[in-house]
C-alpha cells in the first residue's frame, strides 16, 4: 500500500502507462491499419489471433479498480478498519457508499480526456457488481472519467453467466467497436487465458510469449498493483527460479548452496 | 516479492517500460532536437532546466538493481536465509558472489540491444559499491547487458564524495553525452531533488508537477519495485488523503467517519 498509494514511483509508473497509451493511440489513428487488440474466440496465447476491425469505430477498454480508479477509501478501511469481515459484503458496501473516496490513477484523467478528443470511445469492463451499476457509474463519472453507462460504456460482473471472466464481455464490446487499446492491472484484463496457467512461473512466462510480449505498451497497457490480485501467489520456490536461489556464503549452512 | 519476482503483471509492466523507451529513443533519434533529460545543476523540479546537448553523442543512463537486473538471489536469501544480519555486509557479499543469481528485468536485454543497434551509448549509474566494481561489471556483462566498464559505462557509489546521491555522477556523464533517456526504479534515479521532499504526499506530488509529469514515459522510464526503496514510507494517514479515508458503514464505530 505504501508503494501503490503513497509512493512517487508508483505514481510515475501510472503516468508512464497512460502516456504510452495516449501516444500509441494517436499513432494508430494516423495509420491505415487499425488492429484490434482483443483476442478472438478460440485463439491461444501461443498463436494469438484478433477479432476483425473492418468498419467499426475505435474504442479503448479499461478495467476500473486500480486501473482508472484508486480505491483509496477501501484500502484505508482494509488497513485500519475492523478485522475479519466478509470481503464480498464489505466490497458491496464500498461500491455503494465509497463513491467519493476514490481518485483517478495518476495520468488517467488526462489520457481519457485525450481519447475523447481523438474520437475514441472509452468503455469500462470491470468485475464490480452489476447490482451496483448505478453507484459505479457515479464513481466513474464524478472522478471525471465518464460517461459510464451500464450496457453501453460499462460492463460488469453479472452481465452474463461467466462470472468474473471478462472474455465474453470483451467479445460483446468488440462486436461493435475496433478495440485498439486495453488497460488493466491484472492479466485477466487482457485475456482470461492467462489464468489457465498451471503454476506461478508458467503464468509469468505467458507474458513473454513471442505473440504476447510485443503487446505490452503497444496495445495492452498495464497499471501497477502489488496490493491484491491473481499475480500474488507462490512461495520462495515458485517465485525464484532454482538456479537463482543464492545464500550469503557468510551465513549459509554447511552443505547448503 | 510475489508481485515483482513472480507475477506476470510485473513482468508485463517491465516489458511495457522497455518498449516505451525503445520507441521513444527511436523517435528522438529521427528528430532534429535531441533534448537531454538530465536536470542541470541548480535547476528545480518546479522549473526544470536540462543540461545542453550540442555536439555530444547520444546516451541512455540506467540504474542497475531492479532496473536492468532482478536481484533474485539476494531477495531469495532475504526471504529464506538467516535473519538479523547486517544489510551492508550481506549486500557486499551479494555483489561479490551473486553474479550468476540475477536475471535481466523482462524486456531489458531486447531494449539495450536495440539501443546499441541505434548507436546509443548505454551507461549504468548505480549505488552498488565502487570497491566491488569488478564483480558488478561481470554481473552486467554476463546477463548480456554490457559492456559495463567502471568510469566509462559504469558509475558507482564511492566514485565521488556524494555517497548514494546520483546527480554529480549524472552531471559527469552529461559532460560527455547527450542523455536522451534514463531508467530507474527509484525517483533518485532521475533527480536527487525528489528525496528532499518533506513528507510522503509531498514526495508523490513532485511527480505530478507540470514540468515533471510529461517526462514519465517520455525521457524518464520507471521500472516497478514495490519490494524496497525510498518510496516505501508512511502510515495510513500519510498514504491515504484525509478526504479519502472511508470506513465500511456496517462496522464503523458510532461517531467515526
Amino acid at each position: 500500500m505504501q508503494y501503490l498509494y503513497g509512493s512517487g514511483e508508483a505514481a510515475a509508473i501510472s503516468r508512464q502507462a497512460w502516456s504510452a497509451l495516449t501516444f500509441y493511440v494517436g499513432e494508430v489513428l494516423q495509420g491505415k491499419d487499425r488492429r484490434s487488440v482483443v483476442l478472438a474466440e478460440g485463439a491461444s496465447l501461443d498463436a494469438p489471433k484478433f477479432v476483425p476491425c473492418a468498419g467499426k469505430p475505435p474504442a479503448a477498454v479499461f478495467d476500473v479498480d486500480e486501473t482508472v480508479l484508486l480505491n483509496q477509501g477501501f484500502e484505508y478501511d482494509d488497513l485500519t478498519g475492523a478485522p475479519h469481515r466478509d470481503f464480498d459484503d464489505r466490497w458491496a458496501h464500498w461500491e455503494k457508499t465509497g463513491i467519493h473516496a476514490v481518485s483517478p490513477t495518476p495520468g488517467a484523467k488526462e489520457a481519457i480526456d485525450a481519447l475523447h478528443r481523438m474520437g475514441v470511445m472509452v468503455i469500462f469492463n470491470t468485475n464490480r457488481n452489476a447490482f451496483n451499476a448505478e453507484p459505479t457509474e457515479q464513481a466513474i463519472d464524478e472522478a471525471g472519467l465518464g460517461p459510464a453507462r451500464h450496457g453501453e460504456t460499462l460492463f460488469l460482473a453479472g452481465d452474463d453467466k461467466t462470472g468474473s471472466l471478462k472474455d465474453a464481455r470483451r467479445w460483446r464490446i468488440a462486436d461493435h467497436y475496433c478495440v485498439i487499446a486495453m488497460g488493466g492491472d491484472q492479466l485477466g484484463d487482457f485475456s482470461d487465458l492467462f489464468n489457465e496457467a498451471s503454476n506461478v512461473p508458467a503464468r509469468r512466462a505467458l507474458t513473454a510469449l513471442p505473440g504476447v510480449a510485443p503487446l505490452w505498451g503497444r496495445g495492452w497497457f498495464v497499471l501497477p498493483n502489488p496490493v491484491y490480485g491473481s499475480g500474488l501467489q507462490g512461495g520462495a520456490g515458485d517465485i525464484f527460479p532454482a538456479d537463482k536461489q543464492w545464500h550469503d556464503p557468510a551465513t549459509a549452512p554447511k552443505g547448503g548452496h
